[in-house]
């Protein structure tokens, strides 16, 4: 068996979450293969499990271990979920980075902005161009999505082909970028595919999705019947639906004005690659001062209510001289991700205080998604023929039901959630291995492991908060009797009026006063004791149990 | 103008929120005005802006100060978010409580679980029967809802009639309770209805609303069709749904075992009252534990994905002996409210990670809402007639659009927010006062208040860390060397090998070495020198601004 040369598929991130992508495939003898790496995409945090952190990559520790077997890396396209790990990791990977020409611009920002040479990221022609990477010819196959130049990915092996989609959806009028074109994917199928990775975003949705090309008329008149100012939120990264309010704004006869970094850059690269040749003129939030509020629409960030984006701050008042007035309108051209509900909540009622009028896409309106829906992920089934479907992109339910669907046309499909090994090179799929694929914290500038006690401490102290004691030893091993307490995150006075670091105080000095030798001597006995002293003080005032930190300090005789 | 008795409304929570309501109305001269106090409920708490509290209530400082003014306090319903707060805020209230059978069921026990006398509760007969309070007379009005029992209230005064709806729905078939009674509802509006407060939760629902009804014959089917274990979720105190769900175990030969503390403290309510009659016998799980799991049906707590209840708790692994495995139903029988969208897709997971089939009501099956849709809301405004109409029960845009419906039916429609208070004497309602009313967080058995900077604190060692720093001065003021310090939700190490503790010691070495004794002997300064060069390092190395807490101690000579 070791001897024989293997097809393996290795999810490091985005099979179990929605987010963080990161795909490994390898082929070789086993242990030996030589890999690529399709997508290196970063997860949002939360407060909830992630507070403070900035960034979610994907833990590449296994990948870095064997860095001499990955040959490169393939992005299918600009979402951060894709692409945004690229600049925080590159330094541990320092292999060719291939993707088209817009996601190459984003990436090569990102890897200027870390340092990095940005030539390390090569413009791949789409399929059926195909670039080699050791045993692997890969080949970008376009499809539409909601940002330009989105692509599947074309692989072969001397296993196979392997279809692995990206984010796509079935689209055949996208307003800007590539439409979905059967026939190229039928020719792409053709050979016959072993196994088709496939997006699961939307496998819960019932209904066919919808193109891009029907929000536009929906977004004319809307506009065209606004009072005040017009102000729409979307993904910056949807540079289609930028177009389409662009264009509905100018047909209003407004000036469009574009506020938030991720806009400017996004139609910056757009603009730089030729994909947006005809977008209407903007203006600078300077010169859009002097324009009458009905002449005038903005497009903004912050749809999922970021709470530094231009959305939240003009929901709390002046933003580059710009102000939300009574009679203005604010359009969501957006779907909320789940867990931003009350963030987007409190931009709309920020709003509905100043007497704006809130339009969101409650009735499909103004927004479509940018994933295939069930038919279509049948639709791609059946185009694709594949003998395996293995499900990506999605939580455990999505890739469990997306199996299902597969089978249900009978089909192989299966659950491969990160870090899980697959062979792919016999006749039924097998598990072969399974690797710690965790989450890696970029918080601050430092990389922090998800189970370092990092984020759990910073969790303690929220739900428990933090008390701190200084005690000093003797040289003789007595504590001396002024030990210090302070409390963060706790309540000051107790029962109205007793200070409850003081009730510790004096509940350790009772405590501390009869301590042995042996206790005094030994820093973590000592510890115990004072902690636990804390905590039944605690407990007993307030019913709350806080995270302790003490800090012995030992006198010595100079 | 001081002289005139006036009729003041005044909303401490709930208008400007969904949760924590609470409603003062009060009749009298000005300054001087009798009140009742409508309903007292809580808010749930979240790592977002309340990490560790364990349940928010309405900041009661102005009903306290103003108590002798109070004359007692009216329960419409059995939710905890309109009767929760009743046990915890009694002590500062001791005023006659007035709720219906099953209210006053659990509004007595929460009474007990404080150690307050349950007699303080007294139970109303529905309307017409009125009670008096001070110059009102207050009757309870019934109406459908989500949970047995709901009533709106009428009240009047010599200033007229109000008609306060609590939350509502029209529903003319509930299951269980009380169907809303349109001709009981004209009769309570005839005398002429000076304002109407309505719930405004579903207003940017277009369609009618569903009854609880339509339910039952859906669950049927999906139950009868189940193969291994059935569980089911959905709110504890939707009793109706319950038997709906009972029935239709029964009916598949399952038998049924309920789970949650709070499912079996709502069915006894319910059985104590007389509302429960024909409920299935249920099993405890011990008994379940011999029945066959394709005999079973268990109904469980945690719809929104709370992670001590029952769902939680099954999705997690055996829980009171059960355990669910491949091939066995979950059904949510809910909606999830915003916010708890993550919580309840972690749950989703486990179970599809278990091989549990998971059933949502994502095409609208096995789930209705106990809210009145806009076209609900209007046929309220039409059957009551009030002169005006005051949005409750909402976020700030819910309220606004919910005043811009009544204004669309011809009638004053105003925005009432929390802590406004509005006279509803003269022809158009005036706002004639503004009133702090926050929040108040009970905190284990602390109550913190909202600005105390309890949660604030939290919130940021839970954002950045908590760096604490312990030296000693000595009796000529001079800073002894050995500074210690420890972090807590920071990095150990930086770089790799450095430890950022060590670090922090050493650049406080070299500048307290520095110190003049002025700055040495003034607290606040030594302290402002310690953070600023603790967070020197923290930002020079790993780019983060940590909290920091300095604990200096004065060595005295003996």
């Amino acid at each position: 068996m070791s001897g024989r040369n293997r097809l393996i598929y290795l999810p490091l991130g985005g099979a179990g979450e929605i987010g963080m992508n990161a795909y490994v495939y390898g082929y070789g003898k086993p242990g030996k293969e030589r890999m690529i790496l399709v997508d290196l995409g970063i997860a949002f945090p939360d407060m909830d499990t992630t507070p403070g952190v900035d960034v979610i990559v994907p833990d590449i520790a296994w990948l870095t271990e064997n860095i001499d077997r990955l040959e490169a890396i393939f992005i299918t396209h600009g979402h951060e979920d894709h692409v945004g790990g690229v600049g925080h990791l590159y330094n541990q990977l320092k292999k060719p980075v291939h993707a088209r020409a817009f996601t190459a611009n984003l990436a090569r920002r990102k890897l200027t902005e870390k340092g990095q040479d940005p030539k390390n990221v090569h413009v791949a022609a789409p399929f059926p161009e195909m670039i080699e990477a050791g045993p692997f010819q890969v080949g970008f196959l376009p499809v539409s999505h909601s940002i330009p130049e989105s692509n599947a990915l074309v692989i072969d092996s001397p296993a196979g082909r392997i279809l692995h989609t990206g984010d796509f959806k079935i689209d055949r009028s996208p307003v800007v970028g590539e439409p979905f074109d059967e026939a190229l994917w039928a020719e792409a199928a053709k050979p016959g595919v072993r196994a088709l990775v496939c997006d699961s975003t939307n496998v819960f949705s019932k209904h066919a999705g919808r193109s891009e090309a029907e929000v536009a008329p929906n977004l004319k008149p809307l506009v065209a019947g606004a009072k005040g100012m017009f102000v729409a939120t979307t993904f910056a990264s949807n540079v289609a639906r930028l177009q389409s309010l662009a264009v509905a704004g100018e047909a209003a006869g407004r000036s469009i004005c574009l506020m938030g970094r991720a806009m400017r850059r996004m139609t910056e690269a757009a603009r730089e690659e030729g994909i947006l040749t005809d977008f209407p003129k903007t203006v600078s939030p300077e010169e859009a001062a002097d324009i009458p509020r009905e002449n005038l629409m903005l497009i903004v960030t912050g749809s999922q209510g970021e709470r530094r984006a231009a959305s939240a701050q003009l929901s709390r008042g002046k933003y580059f001289g710009m102000e939300l007035i009574e009679g203005d309108t604010f359009l969501f051209s957006s779907k909320t991700i789940p867990g931003n509900e009350k963030d987007v909540a409190r931009i709309m009622n920020n709003l509905s205080e100043m007497g704006v009028d809130v339009v969101t896409d409650d009735d499909g309106l103004y927004h479509v998604s940018g994933h295939a829906n069930r038919p279509d992920l049948e639709a791609v089934h059946k185009i694709v023929d594949p003998q395996i479907v293995i499900p990506m992109h999605g939580e455990h339910r999505h890739l469990r039901e997306h199996a299902k669907v597969a089978e249900g046309l009978g089909r192989t499909g299966i659950v491969v959630p990160n870090g899980t090994m697959v062979d792919l090179s016999g006749n039924e799929p097998q598990v072969v291995d399974h690797i710690e694929a965790g989450r890696t914290y970029l918080d601050g500038s430092a990389l922090v492991g998800q189970f370092d006690g990092v984020v759990r401490d910073r969790i303690r102290m929220a739900l428990n908060g933090h008390v701190v004691v200084a005690v000093m030893v003797d040289d003789d091993n007595e504590v001396l009797e002024d030990t210090w307490v302070e409390v963060r995150g706790l309540p000051e006075l107790v029962r109205g009026s007793a200070v409850l670091a003081t009730m510790m105080e004096e509940h350790l000095a009772g405590q501390l006063a009869r301590v042995d030798t042996r206790t005094a001597n030994d820093d973590a006995k000592l510890e115990e004791v004072i902690t636990r002293g804390v905590r039944k003080v605690a407990q007993d005032e307030i019913d709350k149990r806080p995270e302790v930190t003490v800090l012995i300090t030992r006198l010595t005789a100079d």
